[in-house]
């Protein structure tokens, strides 16, 4: 190995993320990003300015580099399958990829797989939806393009309709669950697969992020077991090379569904780099170059907390109550390297560490609520 | 806190860790270097080709930081004294660094403030070194410029005068020693100081490198106190904001005696990375950025493997056996960023990591031989 060309689709934090690991394989790292402003814009020896959803740039860009990975799932799949013809060692495959984009053959091939998953009808247009009343309360979801909690309504009733999207969608049966719960897998490009511990998730009740995670997962060692496998499951059906996110619910009766999937790096996974001996980017890295993957065991219980935009500030960024956050011993800080807040906006995270869960939790409510990010 | 300017004089490896640590802290990043292919280049919004040993360079870099530190220690330090008048925040301060850059001065300053160090002459010449050949065996060490192991030679007799240095050295009596042990201690703006555990290092037999570390140091628990203690009493003594790494003999008779002491992030704590919940970089910007020190906690046991460029091979370096010695379960790789390889030349380290010092050892060896750096 020696300074291989490494391209990402994407100049976002995931990428930020990626390229720190990164720095330790010597790569040779060139990103695209519409954003001139992009968190990974002065990391990178290539910078493109350019949009990562237009053939011709993807596929330009693509052939700058001998491997080529995304830290956004919205891209031109239609360039990465050329490129992947012409020898571009692309990851996650374009195949693997073009399924996973689209929340509707997502689905379909969770039922093909059998992977097990909430109800759902797949919805062209307003009209369908209308003929599916029935099928309410509903989590209803656009196929394409939804990011972070963006492009997913809850429908409860014929009531909610001014609220529906138009358009494809996913409308997806409520399920009365118990907790959302996540595995990120990883696969080389030898098919060897391991799973880091579960997580488990808790979700901010207004804005529709992840606000507070938990890992390990409290949830019976059975559970756990399960969750891994049909994790494992999901990335070899997928022929998945890189990470997967596989993101599911607990049901009340102790089943467990999956919700849907990310080929990348994932918010869920960002406290394995401070908790576990490889982080999930480093291991994003081995999967994809081939390499030997990472031990995924922990060191530690850990939270992950979110830094979001404080509501009500838009701006240049101040984080106010930095010292006194990370006064607590084990709390560590990643910023994302955004100039600009706005509400909701994740801007970075804590890593909260202690030896037992409920010292990580009770230590997690005392610095919770310290950091603001005004403007 | 916002988008400060941190300037770093050196671009090298530790300048390189730093800025990935330093991501983390949405720093904005310059850097001064006189190699157009340091390792930092890529990596820093601003990269400034040019002599950090110069006094007009450094003056006009450092104006432009809001706060200013090295990653080595040959630099201007008149120019940071006249910048730190000026209000640059300078770390290690200017006055601290001109005590450190000279070990005739240091080891005046560890004399003087009653830290145990072995006996030593100050020579001005070849002529002062002739009139002290009773005080061989002993090492001749310049006062000034000195890195790696270069800058030192080993007189035993008369018969070695050939080897000895001209100009002002410092000549320090041969110690009996038992182990090299090293403690890395932070210390913050406000006057906080952690201590890093105490790691022992073991030297190559040829090229007077460190080979192989081991942490935490396998010496008996009062030693281990003792150690800190005196890094501690160093690192205050010396007034030091950011890090000291000491590094210190333990003698046959069960003594600590200084060796010598660098201001700055430093090769025997790079497993930090890995094995500690805070990294010596991140804590090295924790202390200069006037923010609480991290945890310095341990998770496991850890050795450090440098990658040196192996002896014959000079040119565009080849990493050969990567997959295997990856294949081998908590072992890390960090490359720095060198295209070229020379002999002997830090071209990386791997962190091992093990539950127990037995295990740790054992894998290290293991995984030891089996990486190759050609060209």
């Amino acid at each position: 190995m020696k300074n291989l060309r490494l391209g990402i689709l994407g100049g976002g934090q995931l990428g930020r993320m990626l390229i720190q690991a990164g720095l330790d394989f010597n790569l040779h790292v060139r990103v695209l990003d519409p954003d001139e402003n992009a968190p990974c814009r002065y990391l990178c020896e290539e910078f493109v300015h350019g949009d990562f959803k237009d053939y011709d740039t993807v596929y330009a860009f693509g052939k700058g580099c001998e491997v080529l990975t995304i830290e956004i799932e919205h891209v031109n799949v239609e360039a990465l399958f050329q490129l992947e013809k012409e020898g571009v060692q692309v990851y996650p495959t374009p195949a693997s990829l073009k399924t996973i984009q689209d929340k509707g053959l997502q689905k379909e091939f969770f039922q093909q797989n059998s992977i097990p998953t909430a109800e759902y009808r797949l919805l062209k247009d307003t009209a369908a939806l209308e003929a599916n009343l029935d099928f309410l309360p509903a989590f209803q979801k656009l196929r394409r393009g939804g990011y972070d909690g963006n492009g997913v309504v809850r429908l409860s009733s014929a009531s909610d309709m001014p609220k529906a999207f138009q358009g494809p969608t996913v409308l997806e049966k409520l399920v009365p669950f118990e907790r959302e719960i996540s595995v990120i897998c990883a696969r080389n490009t030898k098919g060897e697969v391991k799973a880091f511990p579960v997580v488990e998730q808790v979700m901010h009740p207004e804005h529709n992020l992840v606000d507070f995670l938990l890992a390990p997962a409290q949830i019976a060692y059975k559970l756990q077991r399960l969750a891994i496998e049909i994790a494992t499951h999901v990335t070899t059906s997928l022929d998945i090379v890189g990470l997967l996110a596989v993101e599911m619910f607990v049901t009340q009766d102790g089943q467990i569904l999956v919700n849907e999937v990310a080929p990348r790096p994932h918010n869920s996974g960002h406290h394995t780099m401070k908790a576990n001996a490889t982080s999930q980017f480093e291991q994003h890295l081995r999967a994809i170059l081939g390499l030997p993957l990472g031990d995924t065991e922990p060191h530690c219980p850990a939270v992950l907390l979110n830094l979001l935009g404080e509501a009500g500030y838009s701006g240049q960024a101040v984080y106010e109550g930095l010292g006194e956050t990370l006064q607590e011993p084990g709390v560590h800080l990643h910023l994302y390297g955004k100039k600009f807040t706005r509400p909701h906006r994740k801007m970075g995270h804590l890593t909260v560490l202690a030896p037992t869960i409920d010292e990580v939790k009770q230590k997690a409510e005392r610095v919770k609520n310290i950091l603001k990010i005004i403007a």
